[in-house]
C-alpha cells in the first residue's frame, strides 16, 4: 500500500485516531471547504455516481445566466468558441490529451454512438465489448452494430473482446463501474491496433479520479461524462477525444449546424468542419459547459497526481478495514488490492448488498450505492472525502452486519444512476 | 390587420404616439418587467433567435444548484421524470399536445436526427425538406439519406417537397426562419399523409410565439428548440413530439440506457421503453429543464392566445412602417401580410441588408439579426417588446436609409444563431 502515513498498529489505520492522522497530513483537506455540504454528519460515498456542487460552479452557473442576460444573443461571440476551449482545458489538465482533440458537448451516450459510429465507418468488423461494461456502452454498441449490419459482441473477458473486435469497433470502460478496476490503456490501445481494431474509451469512471495520458498510451477515441469526479452536475455536458491523426477519417453520423465548416454561411451541402468541430451537432449547452470549465478548475487547482494519490490511500484504508472487519460477514472485496490497477471506488460483494445499501442511507447516515445483482458500491472522491469518513463508513458498516439489522430492510430495486 | 386599437391616421400606429397607446392597452406589458433587461434603452429584435433571462428561469437555475447540493445522487429520485413530466407541460401549454408525446431531451439536431432515422424505418422513400429549411434540418436529413442510401431532396416548394416524399420522410420548419411565413400544419400533414409520407415539423421559431394544436392537426412528429420564444437560455435542452399512434412502432437509432425498459435492471440486452421515453439516450441535464419549466410556467400565465395576438400585432405595425417609410429606400417585405400566416418576425430584404444589420448594432442601438444573403430579420417577442420600440426600431432603420451612413460599414459575415 503507498497511502501516506500509517496507523497505529500493523494496517494504515486500524484505529480512528489513525484516520484522522491522515487527514491532519493530507494536503487537500481544505477542498472540501470548497464545496457546498449542507448535512456534514452524512457520510457521502456516491461522488463516482453524482460529484458535488462546489462554490466555483455555482458561481459559474450565475455568471452564465448574467453574461446570458447582459449580453443576450452577442453573446455567441464568445460561446461559440467554449465547447472546444473547454476541450481543450480538459484535453490539458485531466486528460493528457492535446489541443483540438477534445470537444465538449452533448451526453455520453450520444458522443459514444457519434463516434462508435464513425468508427465502424472505417473498419468492417463486428462492434465488440465486454459483458460487464456499462450498460449504456453495451446498448449504443449493440444499436450502431444494428444499424450498420455488423454482428455485436458481449465478450466474456477483455482478452476475449480484443480478440473479437480485430477489424471492428471495440469500447472499454477504463475504470469498471462495478468493480473498480483500472484498464492498462496503452497496453489495451496496442493490442487492440495490432489486429487493426479501433478502440473507443469510456473515461466517465476515471477522469478526474486517476491519471490520464491519452496521448502517451495512443489512445484513437474516448468518451465520458463530467458529472462524477468531475462535479460538474447532474446531465451536465460530456466530452469526447479523437486522436489528432484521425479526426480527418472520421464523420459524425449526426449532422448539425455546429459541425459544419463555415457554420455561419447557412450554404447548401453538408461538409465536415476540419477539426474536432466536426463532431459538433446542435447548440452547445452554454451554462452547462460554463459549469464544466469551472469544475476543471478546481481539478487544476488541487492537481491531478495529488488527487490520484489520495484516492488510492482512501481506497487502500477501505479494502484494509474491509478485510479486518468485513470478510467474517460474508463480505468480498471484489476491487483489485494493487492500488495501481483500481479507480477510486471499491466494490463489496454481498447476497444481501442492496439491503445492505438501504439500510447505510436511512439508519447509519452514509449514502453508497448499489450495482446489481450483489455489489455494494463505495466512491471515495479524493475533493469532498476525508479519510476519518472512510474509516467511518467502513465501521457503521461493520455494526450493521453485526446486528444483522438490515435483513429487515425489504427487497426492491433501487433507481440509482 | 387584426391588432388591437388604431393610430391617429389612418393606420395602426402612424405616429409614437398611437404606439405609445397600444402599450398603454396591452395586457401583456407587465410581463416585460419579469425579465432582466440591464440596458432597457437597447431594443433588443433578436428574441426569435435567442430569448431573454427571467427571474422565474434565474430562479430555476438557482433551485437546480441547490437541489442538486442538498440532496446529492438522491435527487435523481424525482430528476428522473423530469424529461417527461416537463414534457407533459409544454405539450398541454404550448404544443396542443397530449400526456405522453412530448420529451425535454438533446438539441433540436440531435432530436431531429433520432425522429429522421426513425421515420426512415418505416417509409421506403427519400429524406425531403425544403431549400430554404434551417441549415441544421437540411444537413440532418442528408445526413440520415447517405446513412441509410435513400435519396435526399432539397425541394424548391412545399408542393414539390410533399410530392417528392411520396412513402418517404418530410421535414418542413412551422414558421420558416427567413421569411416568417407559418405553415398550414394540418393541411400539410394531410397532404404528406397522404401520399403515405412522414412529416416531422420543426417548431423552433413557433413553439412559444403562435397556437399549435398538434393533437388537432394530426401532426406525427415533431421537435424544436427552446432558446427562442420559450427563453429557456442558450443552447437550453430541445424536445421531441410523437403522435401516441406512432410511437410503439418507432425505434431511435441511439440506444441509450435512459431509453431502456427498465433502466435501472441494467441488464443485457437493448429494449426499448413502451412510450416516448424510448427517445431519451444519456443522462438528461437536469439544471436546464428545470430551466425548460419555469419558461413555460410564463408562457402559461401570459397565455399564448393573447402572446399569439400580441405577436400578430407588432408585426403589422412593423410591416406598416416599413411599408410607409422603408419601400421607397428599396426594402422588400417578404413576410406574408396576412397575420394568421406569419411567426413574430418580420424579413426586410435589402441588397445592403448586412450593412444595415450592423449600423443598426453599433449605431442605432437596435439588434435585429441578418440572414444571408439579404435578410434583415426584425424579431417581436411579446413578453419583453413593447409596441414603441418596435415603433422606434423602424424609426431608426428609416434614419439609417435616408442620411446612407450604414454604406461605411464594411462587408464581412457576422455569427448569429
Amino acid at each position: 500500500v503507498t497511502a501516506p502515513g500509517g496507523g497505529a498498529g500493523d494496517g494504515l489505520a486500524d484505529a480512528r485516531t489513525a484516520a484522522e492522522a491522515l487527514d491532519g497530513r493530507d494536503p487537500l483537506s481544505s477542498f472540501r471547504g470548497r464545496f457546498e455540504i449542507p448535512d456534514p454528519q452524512r457520510i457521502y460515498l456516491d461522488g463516482n455516481s453524482l460529484g458535488r456542487l462546489s462554490s466555483d460552479v455555482r458561481r459559474a452557473i450565475e455568471r452564465a445566466a448574467d453574461d446570458w442576460a447582459t449580453r443576450a444573443v452577442e453573446g455567441w461571440t464568445d460561446w461559440i468558441e467554449l465547447p472546444a476551449r473547454v476541450g481543450d482545458r480538459l484535453a490539458r489538465s485531466v486528460l493528457g490529451a492535446r489541443a483540438g482533440e477534445v470537444l465538449i458537448a452533448d451526453s455520453t451516450t450520444v458522443n459514444l454512438y457519434k463516434l462508435a459510429h464513425a468508427a465502424a465507418d472505417l473498419r468492417p468488423g463486428p462492434l465488440v465489448t465486454d459483458a460487464d461494461n456499462f450498460p449504456t456502452d453495451r446498448y449504443v454498441l449493440e444499436g450502431v452494430a444494428r444499424q450498420r449490419g455488423r454482428r455485436y459482441v458481449e465478450a466474456e473477458s477483455l482478452n476475449a473482446a480484443i480478440e473479437a473486435a480485430a477489424a471492428g469497433v471495440l469500447c472499454l470502460s477504463h475504470v469498471d463501474y462495478r468493480t473498480g478496476a483500472l484498464r492498462p490503456m496503452a497496453e489495451l490501445t496496442a493490442s487492440t491496433s495490432s489486429t487493426d481494431g479501433l478502440l473507443v474509451w469510456d473515461l466517465s469512471h476515471s477522469a478526474g479520479a486517476v491519471e490520464i495520458d491519452l496521448a502517451a498510451t495512443g489512445a484513437q477515441l474516448a468518451v465520458g461524462c463530467s458529472y462524477k469526479y468531475l462535479n460538474a452536475g447532474p446531465g451536465a455536458p460530456a466530452y469526447l477525444y479523437v486522436h489528432r491523426d484521425l479526426v480527418g477519417e472520421l464523420r459524425s453520423p449526426i449532422q448539425g449546424w455546429f459541425g459544419r465548416r463555415e457554420q455561419f454561411s447557412m450554404g447548401s451541402g453538408y461538409e465536415p468542419a476540419d477539426g474536432i468541430e466536426r463532431f459538433l451537432a446542435g447548440t452547445p449547452p452554454i451554462a452547462g459547459i460554463m459549469a464544466v470549465d469551472a469544475a476543471i478548475g478546481i481539478v487544476e487547482e488541487a492537481g491531478l497526481a495529488r488527487i490520484a494519490e489520495k484516492g488510492r490511500a482512501l481506497t487502500a484504508l477501505a479494502i484494509e478495514r474491509a478485510d479486518a472487519w468485513l470478510t467474517v460477514h460474508g463480505v468480498e472485496v471484489r476491487t483489485p488490492r494493487q492500488p495501481a490497477v483500481r479507480g477510486h471506488h471499491v466494490a463489496l460483494a454481498h447476497p444481501s448488498a442492496w439491503q445492505l445499501a438501504r439500510a447505510l442511507i436511512e439508519r447509519a447516515d452514509v449514502v453508497p450505492d448499489f450495482r446489481p445483482p450483489d455489489i455494494l458500491r463505495l466512491g471515495f472522491a479524493p475533493l469532498t472525502t476525508s479519510f476519518v469518513e472512510a474509516w467511518d463508513a467502513l465501521d457503521r458498516l461493520r455494526r450493521l452486519l453485526e446486528d444483522g439489522a438490515y435483513r429487515q430492510v425489504a427487497a426492491g430495486t433501487r433507481r440509482v444512476t
